[in-house]
């Protein structure tokens, strides 16, 4: 089942049947070095977790490292369900967006768009993007990309991305301090509210709104919000996230009304997990509200209720609630057919 | 299983794997509010069926009014099959034919081809329509449609539908008194006939055919003649319906044998249920073998006997034979993998 968290559920229901390219936009930031501020990865080799989602989405192998990046407590990645999707019912098209990581996937015949985009700072110490130039880039890339399939869902896979959404949302002077999600269950607000603190510091309300992005965001984010209105509603778009998908759209949001511009948002979605639609810890509804324009939003009603793998309750105990596009990739299984039983039996098999 | 009626097996067996536009063609005629004289729809507001079907074929709600438009004696409408197989095995685009709805359906997204065309009248009083003119824009419309897929799966939603397609085709002259079907399983024939045999006093076998068809049919069946004469075999279609589907061809077949015109039909098959192949009151080959053409008809061997649930077992029962499309629904899933349980157990889900 999929069920909205805003708008209707007319749009999902017009894709079923309908074929989807998945694509995966993947970047570094510093600030996953942060000592505590992320458990998207292996200690010491976080920076591999976009790396290693790639590979293992497109070829179902980690070739970057002996095995699928997991949490301390022994999470798996998201993309095992985003994989799962993929195998019982193939996206038409897997393509990989480059915007600045420490190390390309090992793959062949899988498109990756590549910028030159270097990764990018921590935003402790101010993240050091030319803001401005990387968003015009994912304007170009907007309106020169042509979907061969009926429609995009875009996933994202950026260790610390969570805290540096969080950040960018604050920055632009949303009151959004209580709404942002971890991949912790038990959010470890010290280290991430701290560095949050720090880069708040670096920048002004008052500044530029690339400057202010360029100290304290990240390379998906503002890559993103050009896309999105490079695209400007020409093919549908499903933003396959949690709440920095939002901050995507908060940007976008802001960056319109800064330039007094508007955007037609019909074919322009969200999805998501129940993790995450239903997390106590953060509200997504409430960051959807905030923007000016309305989308229609989703999330899938799955969970491992119906599996007694321990590292699948642990998704269901709140821990790794989303990346890798698997909300949307989710709400892409059931709106052609798959059900809860036959992805959860495709993850186990991963975890054999 | 599929079975044929007519033809071969071939035609239905080389689109397996294909992509299929399911479309749905609406109307109501005021025939319908002749008491007693229809079991499609709610008492009061059959008016509302196609509005209601179409509502929740497309989106799985209804939103005309509160529940799914069901009989009397609770039979829910066969758009429960159709939208079934839509969530197992989904239909690559839905589309929606307004020929003359007393309301449209709420919803977005969705294709729905408009036509300006008003509701038609009764037949008792004559059903008022210019014939040739909906004839015309049947023609047009299948002249320049562009299918989006490989082949169209043409259904209809028209309360007391089976009275006026028999209605029509006694006014053309075909031997068919006893060959038509109706959605009673005890078929109301005081009313139907007493109602078609008023309908035939309107008209004079030697009239104009469109004056004929204007006066005795409904908006369905004289524009998707039209439709049919218009695709011109260039575009695989199947008619997914029961004896208002044979009625059309039997327009079809007396237009051409009035313009001394021929089609060809390799590309044009109908599919039905096995409620109404099998049903003792109607004789769909019959109907089927009085065209100077040949199609290749099918039906699905469908059935609810491993049902418990008392509304299902109506419909093996002989209520609610047909409708919505749900005999080529049955046939396109089982063409594409579906087997009986699964479907089964997806209409059960909808009535829980």
């Amino acid at each position: 089942m999929i069920h909205n968290i805003t708008g209707k559920i007319d749009f999902i229901e017009s894709l079923r049947g309908k074929k989807a390219t998945f694509m995966l936009a993947m970047s570094n930031t510093d600030t996953a070095n942060i000592e505590g501020i992320t458990q998207a990865g292996i200690p010491g080799k976080i920076y591999l977790t976009p790396t290693l989602d790639s590979e293992f989405l497109t070829t179902g192998e980690v070739r970057s490292l002996g095995n699928v990046a997991a949490t301390p407590k022994g999470v798996p990645t998201p993309a095992l369900i985003t994989r799962a999707i993929h195998l019982l019912n193939p996206f038409s098209n897997i393509e990989l967006i480059n915007l600045g990581l420490e190390k390309l996937p090992k793959i062949d015949y899988f498109k990756i768009h590549d910028f030159s985009i270097k990764p990018s700072g921590s935003i402790s110490d101010g993240a050091n993007i030319d803001a401005q130039s990387l968003f015009q880039q994912g304007v170009a890339f907007g309106q020169k990309y042509k979907c061969k399939d009926d429609y995009i869902i875009l996933g994202e896979s950026v260790p610390s991305g969570t805290t540096t959404a969080k950040a960018t949302a604050l920055a632009l002077g949303y009151d959004a301090s209580k709404n942002f999600s971890s991949s912790f269950k038990d959010v470890p607000n010290d280290v991430r509210e701290n560095t949050i603190q720090d880069a708040l510091k670096n920048i002004s309300l008052n500044d530029d709104i690339f400057k202010i992005l360029g100290s304290i965001s990240d390379n998906m984010i503002i890559f993103n919000a050009g896309f999105i209105l490079g695209l400007n509603n020409s093919t549908p778009i499903i933003l396959a996230g949690g709440t920095q998908m939002v901050c995507v759209l908060l940007v976008v949001n802001k960056i319109l009304e800064v330039m007094q511009g508007e955007i037609e948002t019909s074919n322009l979605a969200l999805a998501t997990t129940s993790w995450i639609a239903n997390d106590t810890n953060s509200d997504i509804e409430a960051l959807l509200n905030m923007c000016n324009f309305t989308i229609n939003s989703y999330y899938a009603d799955f969970n491992f209720f119906g599996s007694k793998h321990p590292a699948l309750k642990l998704y269901d105990d709140g821990e790794a609630k989303e990346g890798v596009g698997a909300g949307g990739a989710l709400v892409y299984g059931m709106i052609n057919g798959l059900n809860k039983e036959q992805i959860t039996k495709q993850v186990e098999e991963f975890l054999k």
